[in-house]
């Protein structure tokens, strides 16, 4: 069994008073000159209403002999039809703080018990077409710790979740390669790749 | 007249057979274990039949006496109805590439001639909730050309678009203070800001 596995048979359009997760907004708004315009929108049906953000990303780390590693996971995603690359995520839950969401949601999915270090900005995903966000949590784990030396995720009965390591000096690289044996990268994965990249090309 | 001028006046719901830009979709897929699920997902409907991609991101890079810096721009977004901080962007017209597209749109959104050097992997913005994605596209300025000395912008009468530029030694910490002033963060620009100040702090 794996993600590959996985494969999309059929999809069809889905009417808002069907749709459980997801909706669609008509938003009139005032542009900067005080012309009132329409623009359209998507938006999850899921935030809580007490939170400002739809879930977090977590930029889990690894302190190894041979350098600092990433936490990423392979998981099939149904919108891309593709088993996708991503940073350890998940939505928030009613009264959690982002770095408790953190924490919780790499447990769950990875295994790996981390300590909250650094919590970004909101970060809007695509904030011309749908109104998704989150914050990223860096988590750093403590490989001398018994419980990550063999860690083992608590999913539920529909996730299927790959968990795999890559050296942080060498992401942008890993993306390309991950890229030609036909995976998709997650945006945050990929950015943050670039980032590393770019500050080590211009020795930021 | 400024983007902070815009705001949104209401919103409603988007009936599917009215929209316009935006879909959702009920997705039906094989799992892992080969049982059928569903999933709903929102889309785009301005993607070019012949293109993989939405559009694009561009990392335009200023060769300045003092270091590089980045261009950036502030923008109402209605799916947010807040002013963002987003890199150049645009979405790809039919035939176009990658490159090609983010060529035109950083000169018709801040007015800058560039050039490309560098095409990141296909990204998707949030794979778990809609197939939208990008390619980064890294375009290097040059200072000394006449036409990037005083770089004007070609908006469409309906774009208000502010464009500045922030070292990029100082990115993360821009964003911090961006957000404190009530500005949205794109996560492309939050992301990359991530990876250099890690990078910068492990010494990548």
């Amino acid at each position: 069994m794996s993600s590959a596995d996985a494969k999309m048979l059929s999809q069809e359009p889905l009417p808002d008073d069907e749709a459980r997760w997801v909706k669609l907004t008509r938003i009139t708004y005032r542009d900067p000159r005080g012309t009132a315009r329409t623009w359209e929108s998507a938006e999850r049906r899921t935030r809580p209403r007490d939170a400002d953000i739809d879930g977090v990303g977590i930029v889990a780390i690894l302190d190894k002999p041979g350098g600092k590693e990433i936490v990423l996971q392979k998981q099939y995603r149904p919108p891309v039809d593709r088993v996708t690359i991503e940073v350890p995520a998940g939505l928030i839950d009613a009264g959690e703080t982002p770095e408790q969401a953190a924490v919780r949601e790499l447990r769950e999915e990875t295994g790996y018990v981390g300590v909250p270090t650094e919590t970004s900005p909101v970060m809007f995903n695509d904030p011309g077409f749908c109104n998704t966000n989150l914050r990223m949590v860096h988590v750093a784990i403590d490989m001398s710790l018994p419980e990550n030396q063999h860690p083992e995720p608590e999913l539920e009965d529909n996730e299927f979740i790959d968990v795999f390591t890559v050296p942080l000096v060498d992401l942008w690289d890993e993306c390309r390669r991950l890229e030609a044996q036909g995976y998709a990268i997650d945006a945050r994965v990929g950015t943050f790749a670039e980032g590393i990249l770019m500050a080590q090309r211009l020795k930021l």
